[in-house]
């Protein structure tokens, strides 16, 4: 966490957007041997999602998806984190025309993985809580290395609240009952909970054995005819996918209205400090 | 049953009104050592739910949840029922104003359990059928005395159908198609089968331990921030909570007009004489 | 499978029509000792699912749904499957206004079995893919014989898609995270892994103990009054059975827009060509 707290004594913005038009590889693209994509999260120090990280892993996604390959096997290339979620210094002290856009930049991530047209498989080689555990549950099949890391819509934690959609695609993967239970408590779920409830599908004992999982779920589909897979995927997530295309507005506007609220920026600020001391 | 007997003979109405504006002790209050507040129905001999019951237990809630309490735990004071759920003297040869004012205060009483802001766990000390079992899974949390107890909504077995609001409380507990078939056998299930498929999240030795599991339950919410929470239970129970404001008045309209059908009468005149007998 | 293939070298229609007019037994319906009544599929060689093996099966449930019957046992007279599907001679090279009633009569008989008032079980006594699969989870129970049969959504493997409603057939039997990955896998499930996952209700030791233990099913009803039964099912089946009655025209659209495309047309040649070579 050092590497976070030197961040927050830099001023926000610039390092953000130097490293974008820098291009540096915050998402590493390679195609193996099998024909299967690998992409992989790589902006430390936790991959967490910020306006130009979310931008930099939408494009890689739809170009990726143009391309011949078989799927896609989403990881990270941080050795203990697959992704720590949102950005909160998107959140804490906002400029309001950044944090719109950084709202419907995440809403495009969104709607570009959960309805992405290819297999995509998330290999959770690391925490994986809040935005990072969204986004592993977005994809087709999740496999998770063993061992302490955990994985959570932790948002009540942090006094913040998962957005509907965060909670849908989270109901649609464990259950009315165990997410809401899960949801309130911002529970973080350890490697065998996962499995018992279904959070994630397999267990593996490192990342090289849950890259080649995920690598097997996707040749699953070798001889499934990719029309009818495809239409059957948009099919199933059509009312979740629909529903926040007819509600980006209001979505964008009640998180707005969040972070501008002083108790919500007072959380963050006590959240941040707590960070610092670390 | 022989107390149900007696009152059976007894001119319905004046009873329940005296023991209402005597202000008799039917929901007991108090406040515990760590801060949780236990909520015990006390309406012998079976907690059946009619319009007086209703409304002292509405009342309850909403007063409690104005004060400084961390959670509530809801139990009976009754040794062996829980609650048994709709005062069934409330349907049998109604009076329609009386009957629709107890449905209106049915949906009153659902409307704030079910959207409490605070904790509320169901330490489940007795039989919980029909009624009795939608107060426990309105709940959030459900830890029922292991024994001879048992918890459903059993009321297709009285010839009567559970509401919608009813079933959609049971569904998102249990699922779709464990919901599905309980509702048309009106299952009553026993301990070890309700921890088995979700209708209750652990099993008590006593009703001292129930309580202890529900106060740990509420606890576990010490460090996460109440508005976050609050927000989080009312997003994720909107839908069901909506669809019964939106639709109170045919609701009524659907179960007055049931409660007028001569053969439900017939059916509950049986049911009634079968209860005599015992 | 050689009858398929010989079957696929005769005129089409012509043989259907004549097994049609001829009123030749495709269903069969005997009424056992307990007042239960065996409706048995029986349109050689693999019950699959023309429009005229629809429509005598649609007819056969509104009858026997007339008739005094404590309800229906639906099962197979065929050794080895309990029906594979919708018959695939009406999809390969159609006749647009043929198909067009197709489609119509098989939301008909879908509309029938699943909103049918009486109690109906399947005793699955051999393969049940697809529109197979599809009647089966359409009962209200299902009992399947233990061995090498199996059962499920395949259609993704054909290149075809599930329709919305088989979808959310399916979803409401085993849950959306389930049947969302075996809808694109299309998996078939072997016994165990059926009995696991809730999409059949019990197993059994051969036709017999299926039949048996679907009896035990319905004779459960036996002191449940009709009308809640009856009231309870139709409310919780509801939104499917309405949906699918506001959108029959668009979905026969859908439909026979699918069948007229050249890709379709060409994975129905290369299945029906790998029959003719078994």
């Amino acid at each position: 966490m050092s590497m976070l707290m030197r961040k927050l004594l830099k001023p926000q913005g610039n390092l953000i957007l130097k490293s974008f038009s820098s291009q540096a590889k915050s998402v590493e693209v390679q195609q193996n041997d099998t024909g299967v994509t690998i992409v992989s999260m790589a902006r430390a120090p936790v991959n967490s999602l910020n306006l130009e990280f979310l931008t930099e892993l939408t494009t890689t996604l739809n170009e990726v998806k143009k391309q011949k390959t078989k799927g896609i096997v989403l990881t990270s290339s941080l050795p203990t984190i697959f992704s720590a979620g949102l950005d909160i210094m998107e959140m804490y002290k906002p400029d309001i025309s950044r944090c719109t856009q950084f709202w419907t930049t995440l809403q495009d991530f969104w709607l570009t993985l959960y309805g992405l047209e290819i297999p995509i498989a998330a290999a959770i080689n690391g925490a994986s809580p809040a935005g990072g555990c969204l986004t592993a549950i977005s994809c087709e099949y999740r496999v998770l290395v063993d061992g302490k890391h955990t994985i959570g819509l932790n948002e009540t934690k942090l006094g913040i609240v998962a957005p509907k959609w965060f909670q849908d695609a989270f109901i649609s993967t464990i259950g009315y009952r165990k997410a809401e239970l899960a949801l309130l408590q911002g529970t973080l779920f350890s490697a065998q909970e996962s499995l018992s409830i279904g959070l994630v599908d397999e267990l593996a004992t490192d990342k090289a054995d849950a890259i080649a999982k995920c690598e097997k779920y996707i040749n699953s589909f070798a001889k499934i005819p990719g029309g009818g897979r495809t239409a059957t995927k948009l099919g199933l997530r059509n009312n979740a996918l629909t529903w926040l295309k007819n509600n980006r507005e209001k979505d964008t506007e009640i998180f707005i209205n969040f972070v501008k609220s002083p108790k919500v920026q007072a959380g963050l600020e006590l959240y941040l400090q707590s960070l610092k001391k670390k």
